[in-house]
């Protein structure tokens, strides 16, 4: 079982999210929790401000770390738990698959999510780690926390109905880090598109040559980058 | 002004999306729209089905290319124009600044969700671009859309109130591709961690030089990979 909170300015954004499909399933089983804390209720004043301009001039507004930090640890004593701490944020390091299986073995997982201009630089002290979903900019954290949350939803023992989809599909062990190989379903054919003829025969050997050379070939020519990355350990 | 149509099995996952932040904010201004097509409408029989078993067998269910083609075609219908079709998969290149970039200057842009073991490979042949989150296996394309949507929408002009903002923050130009300079604000100090000195001084050159070194410092040291990346044009 793994217990999630989001520490964020915008909670309501977790809600059909934590309700539908296969993260709404693992909730309804009892294999996973999401939890939101709101960062507004550590701001300040009478606005519950929880950020200010930055020292040394500069466009926009930063986080404040008094304000993030009592988040944080009123979070936790609610998990009543001290939960790995995750800081949403550019500079992080990207988010993969491996990171994904990692954190599926967790109890307490925490994402704190930015807005504005990002965090007072004194916040990294305070988490364990930082992840960035890719290299684009995001308006804030939230959306990053949900791929993440549901990527490594999925990998929490009993979520998949279907131990063996795991195994078979992209970036897997299976395909060496590749990509999957290409499915057909019915119609057999639809304007003037056919499923290839290997696949309708039913010579199981040869099917199993065709997706492995298909997957091969693919990797090869979409994603160069991907091939003979095998066994190369997420940077951390 | 951009157009968004989602084709997905769960549209409710947009709903709080499209009224929240700055998303939020482009969507009442009138720089954003935000449309979803159910998939399921063009389902066959009378559970609506839109998958079925893979040719040559495997685990899992494919979605079929009569369906979702259907769903296309009507969604630009509905939309009264031919938009620019996306497919998210794992198999497409990975989503980046730029393409955030390129995407903003579009008018209809239609984000084509999947679920299950994936799409009939036909249904590649329909689309004009695949693209990918990153290197982890999400359950659906709804959540990289919603990722996609946001970085794309805050680069319509006039949807960043500040525009000096969106020039300065990380992965921009203005870095050379790296990451961003750190950040302080208020309080001065926080459990014994202070705000730099060349910060509170005032020195606007000084301040200037020393953002710069720190940038590419922690580019350096963090993501050493985006050093000299500069120029590099997006794989397409």
């Amino acid at each position: 079982m793994m217990r999630v909170v989001v520490v964020t300015l915008f909670p309501e954004l977790f809600e059909t999210f934590g309700q539908t499909s296969l993260v709404g399933r693992a909730v309804r089983e009892g294999m996973l929790e999401i939890h939101t804390a709101q960062l507004r209720e550590h701001g300040l004043g009478k606005h519950r401000s929880v950020d200010d301009t930055p020292y040394g001039g500069g466009s926009g507004m930063v986080l404040r770390v008094d304000c993030v930090v009592a988040a944080i640890e009123a979070a936790e004593v609610t998990l009543g738990a001290r939960a790995h701490r995750v800081l949403l944020t550019p500079q992080g390091q990207p988010f993969r698959q491996t990171t994904a299986a990692r954190w599926s073995q967790l109890q307490n997982v925490m994402f704190i999510c930015g807005r504005y201009e990002g965090f007072d630089e004194r916040v990294r002290s305070f988490v364990d780690e930082e992840a960035s979903l890719g290299d684009f900019v995001m308006t804030g954290g939230e959306v990053a926390a949900m791929a993440m949350i549901e990527a490594s939803a999925r990998l929490i023992p009993g979520v998949l109905g279907n131990d063996a989809s795991s195994a078979e599909e992209s970036f897997s062990s299976v395909h060496g880090g590749g990509l999957e190989y290409p499915q057909f379903t019915r119609p057999v054919s639809f304007r003037d598109l056919e499923v290839p003829e290997v696949l309708k025969q039913g010579d199981h050997a040869k099917i199993a040559a065709w997706r492995r050379e298909q997957a091969s070939d693919r990797t090869r020519d979409r994603r160069p980058d991907l091939v003979d990355r095998d066994g190369e350990d997420e940077a951390q």
